[in-house]
C-alpha cells in the first residue's frame, strides 16, 4: 500500500467535524481565536490523536504545536507541514484547520502503509495566523523563522488589555506539551502547508489541486485629494473643487489602468472617506485606499508607476497625493517544491493548475528557512473568513494525498 | 434728495459691525443662534435704532419683529423688505443679517429724505430662518405664509431638549415688543428681500446687483448599490461584484450626464459611504447622496430621468436603487418686482445681472402672498455659512439703494 493509499477521506473529514466542535459557532463557522480556551481545548485533541498513535509532542516558546514521526536516520533534518488551528472571530472550520489535519492524516497514512522515512516527518500547528486576537498574524511561524521577535511578541495585548505572556502560558497550562530547549526555530529540509484557496478559480477552473508557485506580494496606499468646500446650490460647477469628483476620476483611471488581461492584478479600493459627509455640501476632502496584489514584484513597481502618474495628471483642479503606507514583497517558492507537487498530483490523477496564493499563510516565513511549496484544494465559491466556508471530503483528501507523497519524497532526499 | 441718495454707506456699515458684536466669535464671524441670548440682544439693538427714529414695533406669535414706517392711506396694506437676524454656529455678519439692516437702512433713508410713501413699508426680522437650532429652518416666514403650522413649530425642540416656545417666551422677555392679534400673518401688498448671494457669480462677472428671478427647485436623492464583500487577496476581478466599483461607473456617468452647457444645473454628491470600509476586503455596499438644483422644475423631471437611467444600466453586476428623498419645487418671483429690481438698478448705473437664487430664503414663503422679489449683492469668493463671510461697504450700501427705491415705487402703486 502506498502511503496516498492509505490516506482515509473518512477520518481526515471526521477529524475536521471534531475539531469544529471546539469554538463552534450556531451557523456553522467557529470562533477558535489564537490562545483562546477553544485554541487549548483544539491542542488538546490534536495531542491525544498523536499520543494514540505514538508520535512525539513538543511546544516552543511562542506555543507552536510540533507532532513528530521519527525517520529512520537520526541525523537527518526533518521535513514539515501544517498550518493554524486558530480562527477569525466567525471563521470557517477549513482555513488553517485543514493544514494540519492533513499533515497529521500524512503522518498517520505513512504509519498505517509501513513507510519509513530517511528523515523526520513533522506536523505542525503554527500559533495566532489570523492575528484577530493578538496582533499580528502569522506570529507563531515568524517567530520561528526569526523575522519577529520572541520577546516583542510576547508583550502584545489583545484589545481587553491581556498579555499574550499570560494567555499562552493559560494556554499551555491547559494543553500541557514538553517545551523545547532554546529559543524558538530549528533547522529544516523541507516545508509544505496545504490550505483551502480561499478564492473561486479551482472551482471556477474545475481543478482538485492548486500548485502553488507563489504567494504574492502586497502593497497598500491611501490617495488622497482636497477640495474646497462650498455650497450645494449657489456654486456653478466651474466655480468647484470638488474633492470627491477628482478622487472618482482618479480612481476610474485606476480601475481601466489595472485591467490587466490575464486577472492576475488583484486591485481593490477598500475604503472611502467622503468629507465634511454633508449631502449639501460640495466635498473638500476625500481619501481612499488601495490594496494592490501580485505575484511579481516588477509588475507592482510598473502598476504603482501608473497609479502615481494617474493622481498626478487626473486631480486637478483639486491638489493630491498618493503614499505608500505598505509593502510585502512575494514570496517565490522553491522550484524543487513546487516541481514535486505537480509531478505527484500529475502521478495521483488529479486535475491542476499552477497559481499564485492571494492571501499569506505561515509558510510565507517558513520559505526564509528551507525548501518551501504550498498545496490548495478548491473551497466553496471561494468564501472564506466566514462562518459558510465549505470544503468537499474528497477534495481535502486529494490535497492529503497529494502532501505525504511530496512529504515522501522530501523525507528520503 | 432721493431716497437711493439718502441711503448712507457707513451708517449702514457701521450697523453690520454693531451687529456682528452680539454673538461674535474668536474668527470673526457670529454665533447667533434662533431664540439664543444673542438673538434676543440682536432684537433689542434693532428695537432702539427703531424707537430712535420713531419707527413702530410690533412681534407675532413665533417671535417675527416688525418695524413699521407709515404711509399717507392708513388703509393700504403695507410693503415689506427684511430677512432674518439668526445664525449658522459658525456663521458669518451679513448671511441674514444684510437683508434686515438694508431694509431698516431703507426706512432710515426715506425717512432722511422726507418721502412720504402712499403705503405703509415695513422692515421685519424673522424667526429662525437658519435652522440650525430648531428644525426647520426659514420658520418664522413659514409660519406667517400659513405653510407651516403655528402650533407645531412651538412644540419642536433643540438638540438640548429646550422647547422652542420656551426659548420664544424667554427671548421675548428679554427683548419686548408689543404682540399683535390674532395669529401670525397679514396681507402685503409686495415683499423684497436683499441677501448676500452666498454664491460666487456676481463677483466673478464683476455685477454690482443680482437681479434675483427664482429660488430654485432642489432634490435629494440617495443611490445604493449591493455587492459581495470578497477578499482583496484571492478573488479575481472577474469574479468580483465590487458595491464601490459599480457606485462610481454611476456617479461618473451622473457627472456627465448634468454637465449642462450654461452651467444652471448644481449636480452633488456630498455623501458617501462605503461598506464595510476595509483596505482588504471588495465592498459589498455603497451609497451616496444626490443634492441636485435648478430654477426650472420641468428640466429637473429630465434630469432625475436621465439619473434613473443611468442606475438602471451602469450598475451591473451589481443591483442599485435610487430613492428620492426630498423634494422642493422652484419659487418663481413676480415679474413685476424683478423688472422693478432691474429697472431700478440700471436707473442707478449698477452693473446687474439676472440670476437664480441657488439657497433657499424666507422669500420662498412669503412668494405665496403677495409680489416678491429679491436682491443680491456679492460675498467675497462666493463663501457663506462660513464665519469669513464677507462683502464690501459698498456692495452692501448699493444694494439699499436699490432696495429703496423698489420699495418706494411699490409702496406708491
Amino acid at each position: 500500500m502506498s502511503a496516498a493509499g492509505a490516506v482515509r477521506e473518512d477520518r481526515l473529514w471526521q477529524r475536521h467535524v471534531d475539531m469544529a466542535k471546539l469554538g463552534g459557532t450556531p451557523r456553522g463557522g467557529v470562533n477558535r481565536q489564537a490562545l483562546s480556551p477553544e485554541d487549548a481545548a483544539a491542542r488538546n485533541l490534536l495531542m491525544s490523536w498523536a499520543k494514540a498513535r505514538g508520535f512525539s509532542i513538543s511546544t516552543d516558546a511562542i506555543g507552536n504545536l510540533f507532532v513528530r514521526r521519527e525517520g529512520s536516520d537520526p541525523k537527518a533534518l526533518p521535513v514539515m507541514s501544517g498550518s493554524h488551528m486558530d480562527s477569525q472571530p466567525t471563521g470557517g472550520r477549513f482555513d488553517g484547520m485543514y493544514g494540519v489535519l492533513a499533515a497529521f492524516e500524512a503522518l498517520e497514512a505513512l504509519e498505517d502503509a509501513g513507510v519509513r522515512t530517511k528523515r523526520p516527518v513533522m506536523a505542525v500547528a503554527w500559533t495566532n495566523e489570523e492575528g484577530s486576537r493578538f496582533q499580528p498574524g502569522a506570529m507563531g511561524s515568524a517567530v520561528f523563522a526569526g523575522q519577529n521577535k520572541l520577546d516583542e511578541m510576547l508583550a502584545v495585548k489583545d484589545w481587553k488589555g491581556v498579555v499574550l505572556k499570560d494567555a499562552l502560558a493559560e494556554t499551555l497550562k491547559t494543553a500541557p506539551a514538553p517545551m523545547r530547549d532554546g529559543k524558538p526555530g530549528f533547522p529544516l529540509d523541507g516545508y509544505v502547508e496545504a490550505h483551502i484557496e480561499q478564492g473561486p478559480r479551482l472551482e471556477n477552473e474545475k481543478k482538485t489541486i492548486g500548485v502553488v508557485t507563489a504567494i504574492q506580494g502586497s502593497r497598500r496606499y491611501i490617495v488622497e485629494t482636497v477640495g474646497e468646500e462650498a455650497h450645494a446650490g449657489t456654486t456653478p460647477r466651474a466655480a468647484r473643487k470638488d474633492a470627491f469628483a477628482a478622487a472618482l476620476r482618479i480612481a476610474q483611471a485606476m480601475y481601466e489602468a489595472t485591467t490587466d488581461k490575464d486577472d492576475t492584478l488583484r486591485f481593490t479600493i477598500g475604503r472611502v472617506d467622503v468629507g465634511p459627509g454633508s449631502p449639501n455640501t460640495v466635498p473638500g476632502k476625500t481619501s481612499f485606499t488601495i490594496d494592490m496584489r501580485h505575484p511579481a514584484d516588477a509588475e507592482l513597481d510598473a502598476y504603482e508607476k501608473k497609479l502615481r502618474e494617474i493622481v498626478a495628471t487626473k486631480a486637478a483642479p483639486c491638489p493630491a497625493t498618493i503614499e505608500r503606507v505598505m509593502v510585502v514583497p512575494p514570496t517565490d517558492f522553491a522550484p524543487v517544491v513546487i516541481d514535486l507537487v505537480r509531478a505527484k498530483t500529475n502521478a495521483l490523477g488529479f486535475s491542476n493548475m499552477d497559481m499564485p496564493s492571494g492571501a499569506g499563510h505561515d509558510a510565507m516565513h517558513i520559505a526564509s528557512l528551507c525548501p518551501t511549496g504550498m498545496i490548495f484544494v478548491p473551497c466553496e465559491r471561494g468564501i472564506s473568513h466566514n462562518e459558510i466556508e465549505n470544503a468537499t471530503a474528497s477534495d481535502l483528501a486529494a490535497g492529503a494525498r497529494v502532501l505525504v507523497e511530496v512529504l515522501t519524497e522530501l523525507a528520503n532526499r
